[in-house]
């Protein structure tokens, strides 16, 4: 067995735009920036080109350095495209629904990257469905396609419009079409979408750090409910109602990458705030406070800085570390877990230390960390999480697992505690997190924590239906 | 460049399915099935597994051997197949237009495979545009699938005779669906298609010899406007109403295997028949006949049979050359067709030579093969062809080059005979062709020579307008 | 597992050199010359450049069309080359033992390719081991580079010549120095090797069909013993004691491409000729004369000749089929088969069958071929062989398999007749063998038929041990 | 260009050893301790198995994740293995150099890994070819093998010893034979190598991280001049005069991982105190102290730590980026870095950045880290160095570049400042970094920093004599 083990939860998107106004190289810009976004998804990864006349697409399983190279990046000519990374939340390790989608219609094609989840794609596909449509994936992204075509005659906007108004859950958008580059993003702007300018190119990302990595400067975000449309002649922006404001606390906690911007945030200087409110939450009486790397790095920085215990990196990463070999047994499992990750003996030894991850999905982890640190030689090993525990299933983009893995969603912390072996356990309250971000509080989807969604939702068992049927 | 230089016309498909009713490794079959297939298209394969629940899927460029290995065929479980070879008759290298296709719809899902062409797919892909469809590939064949989705409503045979009613030009079908196998072909036939049995399990290909490979017994063919239902419980058959019969002639003068029988003729014997007919219409006062191999050695061994002059192999094939590398320079080129085939100069010094082809296309081959010939010291060249000139584009699946590439098309015999060096150059007439076939001859299109097509087709200029949009 | 399966023995190597005295691309031709010798070894296949001043080498398990492509042949810089082909002996599927082997010694550069077998390598390489010698390969040919670096200080010719006073058996070799192309052949002649002319550029080759494909003009024969070195004045050739010519026969009879000359004799037309003799002693009663392709062609054709029965393709073989995956059991064993070859049932059926093959290993081919052909409606089937019963191994560069499943060592005429279920059987006699060649065959080596070697060889339970230590 | 651009001395290899006494996979052991060396070398990996019989061998360009799945790992059968990852130093893409080297000799067969440099390999493989001798590589390793086997007839014990008399230079040697598997460190012991013990079976690495990953138990360091074999029996150990003790230090401030310990010295905690002792000697007026990701974190902690300014990440780096195109232009080339490092603005807005790196090579990444920390708007910019500027070339393994491309060698550090354009910059002194290791520091080669060799070195010129011959 080829894998990638993390007892993480997944983000399943990372989409990215360009429309080239210069004499840039439309396909090589899209290659790095989705390499920017590498990290939002894993399993497979695409690129789509306009040349103005016909597109050009070509789509894998694997990472993007993996997938692209010069001979392939030469053949997808053209100055607009969109790119996905995507991590698959189905089982399927064939290619067929990878991203972006590609179609034809009555006004010429479409390319589609879609991060996040619609909830009634189920209802709306089996409309569709009664009406003769056929469906390539089985994605939910392909029904937005589907609709958009329905409509085409009202024109582009006017059937995106329409689109919108039938679509419920998550997405933030980039679509091409022959000559222009649209990014939307639902009304409650759950997941990110950003806006920035390279030279006199405008590029659409899920997140800033992919502005960065081009050399392209960030403009705005992408507001809920917002249509913008870029062609040869500039942007233009069209405004659905917007809903209440939810963008996904996640992606502060864990997705994003921490030198990405999030609603004028940086993610690195919140997951820090986020520490040090842990710090006061959950005080500990120890020598040595320990991030889990990379993800609990700035909120074991920020527990530090509070809690004036020393910080110091106990734990060490393997960097070269990608899909490996495991054969599925207990001995082997261990290997993979240190394979990642390395206990440094000599400094914990003899020491109580505060571990901080961002998360606890299955606790396995966890558990292995733990264990390797008592074998280490530390004294003592308190646990701390610089999030609430996750309760409630996502039904906007996250693959959370089912309740019976989600220890938080089941098991209260005393026993979560014993279960990793820790001798203590704390994790952030909602309250405490949101307080974080300064009165910005009702901006943000926390239902996963609380159980609050900014919209109706299924009942819980429907939730994968859709993927699975 | 990486290529496969040949001067022939291309066939576009070949098409296998497989209901297993046994203990066989439907996929495994499959992938045999294909390989006797392989030459009827070489650029893309594919096979699509129906497991009763649910379907999967894997199609990629390249050769069934270079595809498919163990693990993927192990991931291809199911009773049901579809497989599919190709010859991409549009430029694109990438893998969006192969087949098999596969769609969900409201009934399900279905897979498709199809050999032949459709000349209005484009008029009623663009109806289905006008409603909203939207399509994934710039194939006709994909038509075929919107139509049966848009009359699923009336069950599936019910939607299957709609869809024919609708549709123009020539296909053998093997379609999937959850439960069943579907084998179908245009009423007038054009393009052949056979129904085998392995143990209690049925197959369907479009030559026998995949029959042969496999171990399967011959049938029957399915008959043109047949739809012949496979499931659980056996066989049914349904009508369409029969047009005339219109088999392509050029499947027994080139396209077909040699060891595949057609309308109940063995191919070989055929050709064998074609170059006899040859000897009489076109004799020659000559030392030797040789075939250009492997294509025109049955009908080199009629000529020899009925005119007299001792048939020799003077022409060796390069069994191993595959795709290799050619410079786009006039001596590499030259070495492309040395690498393919080289004179045996022994046999060939001092005579007067007969070479017999089934076809000339573009005239380019015969020349370098008649330098060569002269090289070694032939002292005279005569060309015998077994099919008369092509002077009419193919509508129904067979990708002719422009008029203007097309020798047949535009200059007399005399012009080509001059213009590949040949001492004296002969085609074979429509007459003796089809005197060949005693009084078969009505169940024949013979269009590519004579214009006169089985059905009323677009205007030149048109033709492949489908398939650049 | 995957295989290409034959039945068939197995030929060890191909040997091409270039000395580029033009502006050809030395990669490319030795490219284009491997393909044009890929029938003699398809395990693995090498090249190496010398550019005057440092050697560059690549070499892979596969096909020369798989392993090769423009990049690495543009790595490959230089104006000498040396390439082979390889079919691998041993059961090693490892690179190690490809050729062309390349090291560095006292006066610079030595890469050598080697077609045939030395019988005393076991002696002379422990005598080098004594001494400290370290080797990287378990071949026979680097025990040559040894010696050769031994005696490096008289100067690479003198060298050369001492190295060939000790060494026994059969070698065509091809040696590239920094400045040198150096062919050489053993004193028997054993394998073969020519020479041929491209512009200014000389080349080597183990059979003609080579020169043919990149264009070159045949010059002549390496002649045994002779040491023919190649550098930027031209040709000088030096002589080693020429001892009996003895060309391997089977090279005539399976091995050499039909294109190629040897000896001065077409291959094709003393096959033919075998055919026809095979004919004058083993006559049949029969209606058809059909080969096993494509070994048999020439054979039967003769056959048919003298025999007044009509020559008639009855065996089709599937181009297209490499390898592929053949589970190890009957039922795929079968298909395996069947994949490779097929009958036209419509020209057997109700026939009395003559078969011709070129020779019998284990007879399961033959068994199978004629169970199909019975299938298949033949009434009789009968088999003739184009030489004599192989009873005696190899030593010189054939792999024979061990006597238990050579058939014809250990079994009478009669047993294999009715083990491979026959009609009748007959066997070219060596005399009949001999006499096609016209008073050429004290030249010959026919050892592996009569048992007569051209030199004392070791007893014949060490054959192997050399190579599997 | 494909590359892996970093602006880092190489370390040439990383070497690991497993002698298998209990029920493990030999082979997956391996991979997962060359998994936890790749720092050390990502240019090719190998590994070699003996089963006490026969040795199989795999070794290519790439990472070990990379070359070697599940399928090569099972034909790597055997209780004994050697393996090797390598940065290498040459332009040769091709992989005959690549590690570890198998020969077979008189005693059977040798596999050998080598981490280190000779620096009179080309006068012992001179008088070695004066002898006869051949090389397959240009590697100063293979002179170690050739010297074994020259004197083999003394015992594998006395060969070694021998041999060791006559090479001068740094190596740490895991060598396998039949039934031993034996390490070897120079007497200077300039390459670290550790014994480890997993179950019953022992195990040899470069570095104790591996142990760490495996699950092994850490024993001890191989001594400097010691042979320390290990065989069904157990361990015995062999010296041969130990010189004065000079672990190359640079092993601490870069090349090894920070969880292993050399010389009973973590790694991370010594980078630590070289920060903090860089505080003290030059200090800074900032308001942020900022690591150069990964290799500079440690360092930059103890600065912090130390001067009592903040320590915080700015610099993010994403650890997807592996081998990427860029295009040789400036434009690519800073897409580059940006690819792997991005400033996090909102942490260095306005802020007095101190960075720490560990080193500086050629200068052109610092240039451009400043650069984007100024466009950041960091107001000003000191970097400080936890090492003394590398003045001298080194011969015993590290790939240090030409003196014109060595900024430290030929720069005044004022020079040097102006050049990356930091507001100050300070390296640490050799004193200072000596100082840190509390009075172990006669055991270190700090040649490169000083130009006090261990033993007598080439004059400049002839450093890469040997490789590039």
């Amino acid at each position: 067995m080829l894998c990638r083990v993390e007892d993480k939860f997944k983000e399943e998107c990372g989409v990215f735009g360009f429309f080239n106004r210069d004499s840039y190289k439309t396909s090589k810009i899209t290659y790095y920036g989705l390499q920017a976004l590498q990290h939002r998804g894993q399993e497979s990864a695409g690129i789509a080109v306009s040349n103005g006349e016909d597109i050009v697409s070509y789509k894998q399983m694997g990472l993007v350095t993996e997938i692209f190279n010069e001979e392939i990046l030469k053949r997808l000519q053209g100055h607009i495209s969109v790119g996905h990374v995507r991590y698959s939340t189905t089982g399927s390790s064939f290619v067929t629904n990878a991203q972006p989608l590609s179609v034809r219609f009555k006004s010429g094609y479409l390319a589609l990257a879609h991060n996040g989840n619609l909830i009634n794609a189920d209802e709306l596909r089996s409309e569709l469905e009664d009406k003769g449509n056929i469906f390539q994936t089985t994605t939910d992204s392909e029904v937005i396609l589907h609709l958009i075509s329905k409509y085409h005659s009202l024109g582009l906007i006017s059937a995106i419009k329409e689109t919108m108004k039938l679509i419920k859950g998550s997405y933030a958008l980039v679509l091409m079409t022959k000559d222009k580059l649209i990014g939307i993003r639902d009304p409650n702007g759950i997941r990110p979408l950003s806006l920035g300018l390279l030279g006199n190119s405008y590029c659409l990302a899920s997140e800033t750090c992919a502005f960065d990595t081009i050399g392209a400067e960030f403009i705005r975000d992408v507001e809920p409910g917002e249509i913008l449309v870029i062609d040869e002649k500039g942007l233009t922006s069209e405004r659905f109602p917007e809903g209440r404001s939810a963008l996904c606390i996640f992606e502060f906690i864990y997705f994003a990458r921490p030198d990405s911007n999030l609603n004028g945030i940086n993610v690195y200087i919140a997951r820090k705030a986020l520490g040090r409110r842990l710090a006061e939450e959950h005080p500990a009486d120890a020598d040595l406070v320990i991030p889990v790397p990379d993800s609990g790095n700035a909120a074991a920085m920020g527990y530090a800085e509070r809690s004036g215990i020393p910080f110091a990196e106990g734990l060490v990463k393997n960097k070269y570390v990608g899909r490996t070999f495991i054969e599925p047994n207990q001995k082997d499992r261990e290997i993979g877990v240190r394979l990642k990750l390395n206990v440094i003996k000599d400094i914990v030894r003899g020491k109580r230390i505060v571990i901080v991850d961002d998360s606890i999905v299955r606790g396995t982890t966890s558990k292995r960390i733990i264990d390797a640190l008592r074998s280490a030689g530390a004294k003592e090993v308190h646990v701390r999480v610089s999030s609430p525990p996750v309760k409630f299933p996502c039904y906007f983009g996250i693959d959370t697992p089912t309740k019976k893995e989600l220890v938080g969603s089941t098991k209260t912390v005393k026993f979560i505690r014993d279960m990793i072996g820790a001798d203590s356990l704390g994790y952030l309250s909602i309250e405490g997190m949101l307080n974080c971000f300064d009165g910005k509080c009702k901006g943000f989807c926390t239902a996963c924590f609380s159980g609050d969604y900014p919209m109706e939702v299924p009942a819980e068992g429907k939730k994968y239906l859709f993927e699975k049927r």
